[in-house]
């Protein structure tokens, strides 16, 4: 048997399997966004990594150096903030070919920099090596006070199903890329959002502070993929209404102009770095009435978590299948 | 310019002074073989990562899976030993062909395993991917009490100079694998150190409990290589007695075999995975005697530290000139 056979989430367990540790109680290892370390009394570190390779995660004539560097830490500060942490220390490891430019790794370097600066991160350290093809990986630690950590286990069944931006614009940037389409206002603003993309630190944050807010992660695989992770691990199921998913100007657009299915981008594909949680619904109403004045912007309901562990879609009351189950990197 | 123009060290230079950021004096960041991060009193967390691709650090069919996971944790917890520290926490980011079998996958978490097992550290979380080659990252942490942490920077003019193992068996071990060479008792045992190495962790805990040892390193680089890290680190210089480095009896029995110079192997190939150290002259004795009745073997005093910039190398009073100065990724 060979990986492909297991995808991803399959890689993972098993994984997880085989590292099944005793942890003491208050650390937590493989499962969530972050791992959580905690120290000095009330206060965790919350870790989490991510490796992009060449050819897998980007393509070198795809995206400039300067944005490289920037999505490579922008990915995981977005993990941070699905927990709630605040993120403190970056560490780099970078595997370059031996004839890149030193122009092309300014660049890329700029680019981390700058989301570094904007983010108050330090990079303490990393390693630099010889490689066929270009890899980063990035591990970065955040902290948090240990009460306010957000998890993706704590759905609970009656619970608003909520995300805080728009879904769909990543992938359909990427599509632009790789099908070479016209560069116009709308598809340059799909293609930032897949280059370019911002992690939601402070709305992370922010829902973190409010005890009504019960599962949170981001939405890195796509909605459909994700949705799934955190209803396996909170046993509970989920009703998504696809005509709320939140799609934004310019996918609708884009859409209508290449013939699209936006609710199915929304859905299914990956990268898009907003935050999935679910909210005790009682509260919704406040909880959205005090986000909306901090941030300008909704919490956007989506569905509903169910207590029977099934994912039902609809559109207008009709079942909704979505084309495929999100991005899976071994599928 | 290219980066190969630069080199390693070059662009490290580079990247910390892209980075030039205004840490807390207690943090620690890029230029040791750890970072340190103070938490919770007196104890500080070291941090460190490395970064294995595929036919730039190892080629598949020249280590099995099981050895590869094992090394992948080893040259970690080398750099938590030059430290002084105890590991803890283990991050796994891993990029692998979609057509790997899982057996091979399987090994490769055993050896991994076994070596966390064998060291007490939890895995705490990772990232997986599809990827063209296969990519190992990992990222290590331990612990520390603050006071007793060793740095590169801390060699004294008239140190003694020392290493806790054998030099040159790694970068011999590798020839035997490259050319081919004919498996005996000999070759097999550097074969073993090349695929199979073992982080000091006991010796380095046991030196940094000792304030008459001033500065630590692990050697991973060639000890040529890395005494100049050390020395620039520390604003020193070193004079190297290479007749006094210490060669294991298959190093010289397989460089009279195939006609090698071990002096040379045991300067400049890389991957020893010892320790190399600075030791106060005047406590050496005492030290070494307390040493050798703690570890059954001595602390091999290799040289002195000079208080000019200047590298030394003599054999038996005549200068000594390394055929090149120990392993550099991008050259």
């Amino acid at each position: 048997m060979k990986i492909k056979d297991l995808g991803e989430f399959g890689l993972i367990k098993r994984l997880a399997g085989f590292f099944n540790q005793n942890l003491s109680s208050e650390i937590h290892g493989i499962g969530d966004d972050c791992a959580v370390i905690p120290y000095q009394g009330f206060q965790s570190f919350l870790i989490t990594t991510d490796l992009l390779v060449e050819n897998s995660h980007f393509i070198k004539g795809k995206i400039t150096p300067r944005d490289l560097g920037y999505k490579a830490l922008a990915v995981n500060l977005s993990d941070i903030a699905a927990m709630g942490g605040k993120p403190l220390y970056a560490f780099l490891s970078l595997g370059l070919p031996v004839d890149t430019e030193i122009e092309w790794m300014d660049q890329f370097f700029s680019g981390f920099k700058q989301l570094a600066a904007e983010t108050s991160v330090s990079l303490l350290g990393g390693d630099t090596t010889h490689s066929e093809l270009i890899v980063i990986n990035v591990l970065l630690i955040g902290s948090i006070e240990t009460a306010l950590i957000k998890k993706r286990s704590q759905a609970l069944p009656g619970d608003l199903i909520c995300c805080t931006g728009y879904l769909g614009d990543s992938g359909a940037g990427l599509k632009v890329l790789l099908e070479e389409l016209p560069s116009n206002e709308y598809t340059e603003v799909l293609v930032q959002a897949h280059v370019h993309p911002r992690a939601h630190l402070k709305e992370g944050a922010w829902l973190a502070q409010h005890a009504c807010v019960h599962a949170m992660m981001d939405i890195s695989d796509g909605l459909a993929s994700d949705i799934q992770r955190m209803m396996e691990e909170s046993h509970c199921g989920a009703h998504i209404e696809v005509e709320r998913l939140p799609l934004s100007p310019p996918l609708i657009h884009a859409s209508r102009t290449f013939d699209w299915l936006p609710h199915d981008l929304a859905l299914t594909s990956g990268e898009d770095y907003c935050l999935l949680l679910t909210v005790d619904s009682q509260y919704y109403s406040q909880l959205n009435e005090a986000y909306q004045s901090c941030f300008q912007r909704p919490l956007y309901p989506i569905g509903k978590v169910l207590d029977t562990p099934k994912l039902i879609y609809t559109k207008d009351q009709h079942t909704y299948t979505p084309s495929k189950g999100g991005y899976d990197h071994f599928l």
